[in-house]
């Protein structure tokens, strides 16, 4: 079986994270230790490269990632390392569309609050934004654009699970919340999964501001 | 006709615009891969150097530019490629006013907000700043400054034609802003575009943080 | 008499404030052409080195200097150019103080718009922050440090004026605000007028946030 | 007896804290000459290496640290220079935890002035954030986790008093705050105490921003 092949990092692909992970960080999307991201390493069998849990973001390097297989198993060589807790969050995605190839989950300041303040509602909608035409195949601000709110738990297993049956009905979610933690956004490129990234955290900012209205 | 000459992008103002949108850029004034910017790049005939869409701004460089007659349409050796959805926004005001070489278009969080705030009163309405007297030919504080708001649209020639409209009744326009979408200025020059930009974004932060008054 | 000998900027001195303008640039106090700078050149005959007006001070230089005297004349060298239209608010602090070595006109958000809020009281009062230790000869956060609040006007010489009567009687002032234009703090030297314009840059924000309290 | 030996400031533990005390300024968190550093410079007899009176933090250098022992007292090499003024702060938490290393003294904005507005009920409660895992051992969200508040007052020595009866009753404290004045918190290493400071300030922001709520 392909597994039992020696497996290595994509190191194009890890350069290319690494350059986001410090832009995210510069960004002060990813506080402390907080936060985590993947990329698809190989497809068949699939496996996924992601970040070790507990590493300061700014300091953050390709030693800092590790090889998981599709049920977040850690392949031969990592198998000494831990990675993210949250790692199920990234291997359910993968599992479902075959055509993410990078996942990003940041912890901003706004998307800590906004998901608290929402989370009774099930979700955040977003509307009326020109900037919305840089989420998915979205061609107009004339839509509404509903982010899914979960609520914040240890156990990652059941919350993957969750998160499994609510994007078998919405395939076409551009990203979700977890209360008081974070903010999950994907795509099939860098290019593509930095972009959905930059404008959900543009109008979590957008959507704090209009509270003082 | 002169359109026949092999036309090329002045390589001396493409330095500038570049500079000038990556300091755009670091201030968070172009998330995802909004935003478009553009010079006069001859008289006459009229051709114009602007900004292909779809890039992302931090990585932006000179071979992101193109050229385009003052119709809009890419000249000869750039027709494989694709200028800004907003095109038209920039060739009218250059159309109307010989004197613009410079269009920045930013879309900063409070261009985004207080557009939508208020549309409905069609303007915001800048007073009492002293940073006013960096706007055209202003020489004080004691001044009123009418930023005009259009609708958000995806018709862009017909938003264009309004533009057009507007700006011949208001010939001492100092910039605009289309409702959740963001904000055009310009200017004579490269260091007056970028001052019209810095007193307008900033008085909209400031126009922002009034509201907790 | 000596104004007759050559003056030339002090090298060193110019170094410093160039470092120091960059760096309030950098915090964002300085949009547009705003704010101006100067330090004392000589002491008697007292000249002034002053920045020009209408620079960009992200792009600031040594070469954007020019020395004055202590009425704000061009000195002879520098005849050809034109000296902040604030120059008399420095001219006169020069004239009252002889302890005094640089000044500092910043133009942030907060100073814009708190000095409008407050004007009408004529003064924003600071106390009970540990940080005010860091303005003067103050030894303890219990203390009330009042701002002066001017109107702001066109008419320098009528304002500087001004300004000279209210320091007669306020010797201790540790700076002031102009309403809708900025702040004004000074110091003995470049490493304490830093200081106190980072205090009362810090305060300001903090006194706008606790709007929200 | 020991402290007659020549003790010398751990070059390798200087290096790691000044990159820290440059990255704290760079987050605006330092400003004026405001907050103190220190780390355990050796156990047995205790020494500490701990930031001089006065620096601007954002030209900080290891030029700039001291070595003083667990009393407070400057060792002999360092006699003629004078630590922070809230030396004491330090030195009782490195009596009364021998496990702390490091010891960082903040000054920001949200902790200036939520620390007043709580000052009255004694402590902020920061509950039910997923970066409250990055603070000591906690493994949940689900936790409350107290910050005390203490009067801000220049008599430091009664201070460190006050602060040494409530740690000895909250052993699994985490950081305090002095009214109008700051944060303190701590760790077992450079990495440990960082990760406080960043959870910590992180969540002030989040608390100061949900008042808009």
């Amino acid at each position: 079986m392909a597994l039992n092949m020696r497996q290595v990092i994509n190191p194009k692909k890890a350069e290319q994270l690494v350059e986001l992970i410090l832009w995210i960080n510069s960004r002060g999307w990813s506080p402390a230790t907080s936060t985590n991201y993947s990329f698809k390493n190989s497809e068949n069998p699939l496996t996924i490269t992601i970040s070790q849990s507990g590493i300061d973001k700014s300091k953050f390097s390709a030693s800092n990632l590790m090889l998981i297989d599709g049920d977040g198993k850690p392949l031969q060589d990592f198998s000494h390392l831990k990675s993210s807790a949250e790692t199920y969050l990234h291997t359910v995605l993968y599992q479902e569309n075959p055509e993410v190839q990078v996942i990003l989950h940041t912890h901003s300041v706004y998307a800590t609050i906004l998901s608290q303040k929402y989370l009774s509602e099930g979700q955040l909608l977003l509307e009326n934004y020109e900037v919305l035409k840089g989420l998915g195949d979205i061609k107009t601000h004339e839509v509404s654009v509903p982010i899914p709110i979960f609520q914040n738990t240890q156990d990652i297993a059941t919350l993957s699970e969750e998160f499994r049956a609510l994007y078998r009905k919405m395939p076409d979610m551009q990203g979700y919340l977890i209360a008081g933690h974070g903010l999950y956004t994907w795509g099939k490129s860098f290019e593509i999964a930095k972009r959905q990234l930059e404008v959900l955290e543009f109008l979590l900012e957008c959507e704090w501001r209009k509270m003082l209205f």
